[in-house]
């Protein structure tokens, strides 16, 4: 996908909406993604994310010892794919290689984009305070990337137990409202 | 609304595609409301949710003295109702009057149900010990309400400066995942 950098201040907007997303990290080499919906918005600019993620996952240790992460955001058309990853363990498998997911170096972190993803937003932990306690990371995005041409990207919203809303009609209020 | 009781253990399937939020909070006998879409699951349970409350809103206040909220979950019939909330000031507007919405009692918690949305979550302030630097507040949900007549909630995801996704078509993929 052709990219182009997202303004920081306009990455509240991709992730209010409560997509599922696919983070991707790397150790020694070798890249990783899990799929996750448990993350929040914490700020505006810079952009913090806050995100919980199971100390059981392959990821939780990963994360913590790099400090570096990618969140990808996936449309409908990947949800076999996100599924996939959600249910497969990176211990043992090479998710990029068995979900035909295309690696993209990143700019600013060492974890690569996922390329069929329509926005990425390249991340470096920030606080681990509550890591131990909760398995929350706060999570500052230092670069955004955006695919112009996904107008009305049909993201996905997990309902619990694979069963997924698909991102519908918009619609426009008058607000005052950030 | 006839509401039943929701097991706590499914909860995090109300929360988790990021519907947008009214936190109706409490004091001295005065109810308030706010509009809110900074909030994550963060354990299944008993069902832990964080949320990220401004400390210039008139909410962070009070949630921060009384401890205690109710996360209302509206659908799309009151959009109209939920941008009102968030472009008014706690302050100086009964919300409930202004907007015609309807309090209805809580059974573990003080601050009122917001009876036109089609599920409830009573809930307690559980940790604030990051309330200072992000004003995050760690909530336990203590008791869950939903309308069953509600099959397919058509919820509403902010994506910005008033537009707003409305929840679309449901898909199930063969999933492990919870």
């Amino acid at each position: 996908m052709a990219k182009k950098l997202l303004p920081l201040s306009k990455v509240y907007g991709l992730l209010e909406p409560g997509p599922v997303v696919m983070v991707t990290t790397v150790r020694k080499g070798r890249p990783n993604i899990m799929t996750l919906s448990w993350h929040m918005m914490m700020e505006f600019e810079p952009p913090l994310v806050g995100c919980v993620i199971s100390n059981r996952n392959y990821t939780f240790g990963i994360l913590k010892a790099t400090k570096e992460c990618v969140i990808n955001i996936p449309t409908v058309e990947l949800a076999a794919k996100v599924v996939g990853c959600g249910n497969t363990r990176g211990e043992r498998t090479d998710k990029f290689a068995t979900f035909r997911l295309t690696p993209a170096a990143a700019r600013r972190v060492e974890p690569p984009l996922i390329d069929e993803c329509y926005a990425n937003l390249e991340c470096r932990v920030v606080d681990t305070r509550m890591t131990a306690k909760y398995c929350l990371f706060i999570l500052e995005v230092v670069q955004a990337w955006i695919d112009p041409s996904v107008k009305r990207p049909r993201t996905i919203h997990h309902l619990g137990r694979g069963t997924f809303m698909v991102a519908g009609k918009i619609i426009k209020l008058p607000s005052k409202m950030r």
